[in-house]
């Protein structure tokens, strides 16, 4: 249980203070955190309210978007961004920064996934400078076009070792992969290389491409199954519950970590 | 352009009847069938009208769920279902018959994926004594929980490639596999076992599953490149056009079919 992590967007509702607090007041250990709520308070008092409650980060969400383009379709400089993510992951001592790629560019899908490892290539230094691991994090496929080019664990691990293992990673999002029939041998094929681990459930079917998360127990993933890949895998680090639910948001924080962690408990953790 | 045809959920508002008029108007040569289009008039009857206005099918869906559930969770004999529409595929002389092969049953997502090998295994010869090719068609993962446990062509041919190249094949949807990235090198691996190419574009970004097609040339799909491959991998046959889309479907059939053709030329047909 001292490895669950709350991702603060299943508890959206909440503030950074909030969300650190109310961890805290559950033992909850970890905290996986999210750039625009660090902004609401800045990440010198991120870092310190981390401190003082004996909370740390087991990620800073996000850096990224390297193909130039927001998955609203926005012009946006990736690595300018990414570099101020490293820098802002370094202040609260987040275990990674997650890195979601970005979606097509120029209509061009190769060249895009091309720019995405030339990025990386160029980003790495900077973030091992730091003391800070870059994590790649492959999402869902019907995310391909808008959000994310990097769609497989192999993926990521393909780009992942170009750099040394404490520079960069890959972060293994049970949303995003677990139908992969090659999942299994993705992972094991990632042993020392895995820098974070989320899950949740899928809700079925899926009629929102980005709503169609659930609490773990809830829908068809195999939590105990992936977890022992992972672990088997060398990740022994925290494990985030992170939920994007319309429903679960409207609760107050409160109720919500109290489900994640009884969630957590019943379906994710070792018995 | 003779390869072009009509997947009729395109035209989803016109009757069996009324896609293969509007199919022999205009001069395309092929169209894919709906068992539940078919069922309509009966099979006879439909291969008579194919005849008459010479057109052929060149596809009838579907068989499968051989999971044993169906998308909206009730149970169902896939084996029977099966069958009776490889009985029907003979009738109408469709090219193949596209597999469904159903979502996760029991929790248990690797023992669903060998339930399906197990029902091709059985199936493989009833099709082949009359005459029927089954093709295995991968969708996309994000149906993966409900509809389908296949979900790459890889995983399609792993299952095709147990059997006679004349008995079972794999159905290439563009929709379902285009993020893959591995979707060229299993395509080429598949060469001699491709028994159908779909073709449409996804509309950006997906927030319905099953509402997200788009005619070929409005989003992010390669479609040259695409068809390079399948071609380059040995497919000759027709390329359907099969969209999904509630703007299409309320227009008039002979608009909606106007306009599959117009993109089909620009954007899928050779230059």
């Amino acid at each position: 249980m001292n490895r669950l992590s709350l991702n603060q967007i299943t508890t959206k509702s909440w503030s950074l203070p909030e969300a650190v607090r109310g961890c805290a007041e559950r033992g909850v250990e970890w905290i996986g955190l999210w750039r625009d709520k660090v902004a609401e308070v800045g990440a010198d008092e991120t870092a310190r309210l981390l401190r003082e409650h004996g909370v740390r980060a087991s990620s800073l969400c996000r850096g990224g978007f390297f193909t130039g383009v927001t998955p609203e379709g926005a012009a946006v400089d990736g690595l300018t961004q990414t570099r101020e993510a490293i820098d802002e992951a370094a202040t609260v001592r987040a275990e990674v920064l997650v890195l979601v790629v970005g979606g097509i560019a120029g209509g061009d899908l190769v060249g895009s996934r091309q720019r995405v490892a030339d990025a990386v290539g160029e980003l790495a230094p900077y973030a091992r400078e730091r003391g800070v691991r870059l994590g790649l994090e492959p999402l869902h496929p019907m995310q391909c076009a808008e959000r994310s080019v990097l769609s497989t664990v192999d993926q990521a691990l393909a780009i992942a070792e170009e750099h040394p293992s404490d520079a960069v990673g890959v972060v293994v999002d049970e949303f995003h992969v677990w139908w992969d029939p090659r999942v299994e041998e993705s992972i094991a094929k990632a042993a020392g290389r895995i820098v974070g681990f989320h899950v949740c459930d899928q809700q079925v079917p899926i009629t929102d491409g980005l709503m169609a998360r659930s609490l773990p127990g809830t829908g068809p993933i195999e939590h105990r199954r992936l977890r022992e890949c992972v672990e088997a895998a060398g990740y022994q680090g925290p494990i985030e519950v992170e939920v994007f639910d319309a429903e679960l948001w409207r609760q107050p924080g409160d109720q919500v970590l109290d489900q994640v962690i009884e969630a957590y408990r019943e379906h994710v953790a070792a018995r």
